[in-house]
């Protein structure tokens, strides 16, 4: 083949600077074009699908239907049933009155329903949110000695939970929940039911005063310093509904019909068990019990939210932290389920869909709220169709809060204990994580560092480790990208890593090297050394076998998707290396962006147009037609072949 | 072309995993290989070997011969005559005695001429770290009230440099420098000149009192506040010596052969400054002088370490800052010498080299030193042959130190003050950062970041947003990753970018698109909705335009170098959001990482063997064979078809 013939590389036509930031802007925030539909719709149009975007229940309501209602209502009804027990178990667990457990699953739901577009996502209160919000705000303030200022900081903070994930959404900035990767959240989840479990021994075993730390270390030691405090009868009937709540999930999950058995459960725990302490008067016996629960709907708790308190700052990190939590869980909940029924989710319309409930929330004597996963498994296998199932939950608790409160008088907390238990050992997926191992051993690696951390030291330190351990693996990719030799594929014109195939074949007197990362400030210094060893490495091997000595080196860009100026000044270092060794230098299939680069650096006069090639096969084509007409090679061969091209 | 015939994309080979994590960490920590001369070698030699690795002067030092000594006496001479008002100068802008200037260039020249490995580094103090060391340990500790208290932790914190340094090439963690990019060192450096060169107006003015922070805001006030103290003695000085000062390096610009004018200029003026002071006495006219000095060489400063201060942390902080920006420096300017000398630096060696002269200099009485380059850039132009030339400095340093220092009793400050300023000027690298704006928009915005940062709030500020938004451009890079759509080149089986190539055809009813990065947690939701946005637009289009409709999606995976369980979750996610949409998935070219992860996972299986090709054009091939053969597609031809080939 010959050399004058070869077909340019494109250097993509200048843009102007506004336009390309213009551009990247876009791909940043807007990847997923929201503004397409109201593409050349004529204005009053354009106002109904606005007004849909921001509320989507106008979108779905006007089709609502009566079938549609009858599923709704038989799915919001077996929720409620879920959402009344869980709901005062995880007030508990948050150290706050257990009555806001039901305050939570009253107006959060109502305002998802106009603003969320998942159509399975039940809202509910979450246990690992409960717990980061006993253990941040709890680090300030005790809420035994101090419960009324306790509370109102987590109004407060759940009141910023609301901003903060509002603000993601508005502002586009939904792509930071991506950074915690499914292994993290495995992890992070593992661990804090691990330590939400053992936390109920507490309530299982019937003692009164427990340690507030959550690590593992500090919760046994606290279980067996009390053992001469351990009641007998709280573990037996502990022991008892666990079983109970077990079981039912077991029979549940053999036979996905039968749902609702395990739905049911905790409802029919807390029934059996009130009745029972309620007949037998256990709450003299050692069994504690819940107690008064003010009847009457949501109180305001506008007045209540703590801006000038010292420990705002408290408030705004528990806001944060939960925040970023719980959107991660409701909005892979919320994915999940509509991959299941084959509709979208727009990740920053949810968010501000779980910031507009959880603003509310705060004004109305609720906290954190997000989609927990089994409420909406719930949801979803019970047959719901629309949000409407998370209104009749809110109208089922409604009228719960107006009327049937005094029932859960003689409730005893050790069922609460067990519903905790059931609800959290389900979150221990054990088995992800050995899927985790034989796929990818980093991602194990980000899941145990999660679990660890969060069971060990505690839940912030577990997910910063793990979201730390994420990111090292992407600046490490980066920092440490792969050069690989490619080879010959026999019979053919394909050049590809000869370590994935390894019956290619070598190119006499050529070195084909492949870039697999952008070349950028963090792995310029890395690439020049490991591709001076490269060289190193071939001089070695066909000196000591006496082949054809190396008189080409190539270069396939094809993997570099960008370059900044540290790359280009590698790629000059890597040319002057190779000049001073006399060999030559040729590109293969740089992409636009390096090729934009590397004719502003005027890079591409350094090394000659005529030395950047489409594709491998041509640059080898190029290097064996020059190999075999100037051998020997000689100064004024150099000087006439580049005459002849220039 | 047929399908059954095609290349079958290789899985690599298995690789146990203490084999792969072995060569994982082989790459992250030794990508240049340091133990390749050792192999194959007598254990005689490998003794050898392994001491000219620790002491690089036992490798040059037998080969050294009488003409490199007179290149290197010349050479030392010339940059003692510079270390010595710099030395003075810099110590005084770390507010510590001008003595320690002196020290510094005494102790650490003479042991990096042991370990180090560059030709041409001068070592000597630097002006970026002595304003670090001034502005962090003044924060805590008062250098005017507390001397003796200031100096012990100016000491504590080069003896925490020279341990993290020397930590960094031991465990070979250098590579940590490389996130300083180019850019963010120009900005840096830039930013410090700016803010050193405004705090010389305290000299220059002849105040007495100054605003200790660095942000030009508070200099300014400081400077405008006190305009009824300024000195016309002194400014008429400074600014005489200044422009003399620049006029010499102006001629040594044009002229590289006069470099020795520029060379000497800051000696000259020290003698020219303290004469004229002598003579007309005028440091009874408010021009302040050095003052005595101690006679004799270092004194040990060992016992001087503060392990125990209360203020230890930081003195570690301030080491490990100061550490960081010298190496930085000091690495970049060894590297850039040695570039054009033709010989290597090993970053690692370099480290330890650095890392040991500021152990040995804390216990003697030195503070930060490092390879500054004005000095080192003399050294080369004077003509230096080794590392003698820091020996030959040392020595005159020590003779200036045992018998001349009465002679700097009435160099003036306004001199020093000059000195600096002018040595400040060389380092706004103005046309550094012309050339990034015109290279690579981002790495401006980086470097402007740096320098607005140092000169608006203050230097650790600037270093920190910096190196923040270069990571955030790295992981910018993985989180939005460029899907490019590919085209046939006409006239060739090649495809590439349609935006980088305008001329090429789209191949009817297939849709080749090429992923531009990593598939990783980071990214994956991003990629699904990339990609679906693809195929709306693709599908628009078709309809509009009446063209053959899409039916098959072609994923060009040759630039995805790696993939997690995320990733691979997306995959699946794809292949079924495309299964719902009646259109086919085919990959093309995936890489070994992404073979191994993808059969590990079963997600071969489930996209089917067949159906993953070894280029685009052959997975374009078999698209078009099965749009002729199978035309109308039924339900029946697609099993048909699936039976044929498995």
């Amino acid at each position: 083949m010959g050399r004058e013939d070869h077909r340019r590389v494109a250097i993509p036509p200048p843009q102007p600077f506004v336009k390309s930031l213009e551009n990247t802007l876009k791909e940043i925030f807007f990847p997923d074009d929201p503004l397409r539909q109201f593409k050349n719709q004529p204005p009053r149009r354009k106002f109904i699908l606005a007004l849909q975007y921001l509320f989507p229940i106008i979108e779905w309501g006007p089709k609502y239907s009566l079938n549609f209602f009858k599923s709704d209502l038989i799915a919001g009804i077996t929720i409620a049933s879920l959402a009344i027990p869980q709901g005062i178990s995880y007030a508990k667990l948050a150290n706050l009155p257990p009555i806001l457990g039901l305050y939570s699953s009253f107006v959060p739901p109502l305002i998802y329903a106009v603003f969320g577009s998942s159509k399975d996502l039940a809202v509910g209160t979450v246990a690992v949110g409960s717990l980061l919000t006993a253990s941040m705000i709890g680090n300030v303030v005790n809420a035994n000695e101090n419960p009324k200022l306790y509370l109102h900081l987590a109004f407060t903070a759940t009141f910023f939970t609301g901003l903060f994930e509002a603000a993601l959404g508005i502002f586009r900035l939904g792509f930071i929940v991506d950074f915690l990767s499914h292994a993290t959240i495995v992890g992070f989840m593992g661990g804090a039911a691990t330590v939400v479990s053992l936390q109920q021994l507490k309530g299982i075993l019937g003692l009164d005063h427990f340690t507030s730390a959550t690590d593992v270390v500090s919760v046994m030691r606290s279980v067996f310093s009390q053992r001469h405090k351990w009641r007998w009868e709280s573990a037996v009937l502990g022991s008892g509904f666990l079983f109970y709540l077990l079981l039912s999930r077991y029979f549940s999950k053999k036979k996905p019909k039968l749902f609702w058995i395990s739905a049911m459960a905790p409802l029919t725990s807390v029934v059996l068990g009130s009745l029972l302490v309620y007949l037998t008067h256990a709450e003299k016996h050692g069994i504690q019990v819940i107690g008064y629960l003010r009847k009457g709907i949501n109180p305001l708790s506008i007045m209540d939210l703590e801006f000038g308190s010292a420990y705002l700052t408290t408030a705004i990190k528990t806001g944060i932290v939960t925040g970023l939590i719980a959107l991660a869980e409701g909005i892979a909940v919320g994915r999940s389920f509509a991959m299941y029924k084959n509709y979208n989710i727009d990740g920053n319309k949810e968010m501000i869909a779980f910031g507009m409930m959880n603003i509310a929330g705060s004004c109305t004597s609720c906290y954190l709220t997000s989609g927990p996963f089994s409420r909406s498994a719930v949801n979803f296998n019970a047959g719901c169709k629309t949000a409407v199932s998370n209104i009749v939950m809110a109208i089922a608790v409604m009228i719960t809060l107006l009327l049937l409160t005094p029932l859960f008088h003689y409730t005893p907390l050790v069922v609460l204990s067990s519903i905790i238990i059931a609800a959290m050992l389900g979150l221990i997926d054990y088995e992800a994580a050995i899927h985790l191992w034989h796929i990818d051993k980093f991602d194990f690696l980000v899941c145990m560092s999660a679990y660890i951390g969060v069971v060990f030291t505690n839940i912030e330190i577990g997910l910063i480790l793990a979201v730390g351990i994420s990111l090292l693996r992407v600046l490490l990719f980066v920092a440490r990208p792969r050069t690989l030799v490619l080879g010959n594929i026999p019979g053919s014109e394909i050049y590809r890593n000869v370590d994935q195939y390894p019956n290619t074949n070598n190119v006499p007197g050529v070195l084909v090297l492949e870039i697999d990362a952008p070349i950028y400030f963090a792995n310029a210094s890395y690439l020049r050394e490991r591709i001076s060893r490269w060289i190193d490495d071939q001089e070695d091997r066909l000196k000591s076998s006496g082949e054809t000595s190396l008189q080409y080196v190539i270069l396939d860009m094809s993997a570099v998707g960008n370059i900044d100026t540290s790359g280009i000044g590698m790629l000059e270092e890597i040319k002057k290396i190779l000049d001073r060794r006399e060999l030559k230098l040729a590109l293969a299939n740089p992409g636009a962006e390096v090729m934009k680069k590397m004719n502003k650096s005027k890079f591409i006069e350094k090394i000659g147009q005529e030395w950047i090639f489409l594709t491998v096969e041509e640059a080898v084509g190029a290097c064996n037609f020059m190999l075999h007409t100037y051998k020997p090679k000689t100064a004024t061969d150099e000087s006439e072949m580049n005459s002849n091209n220039v």
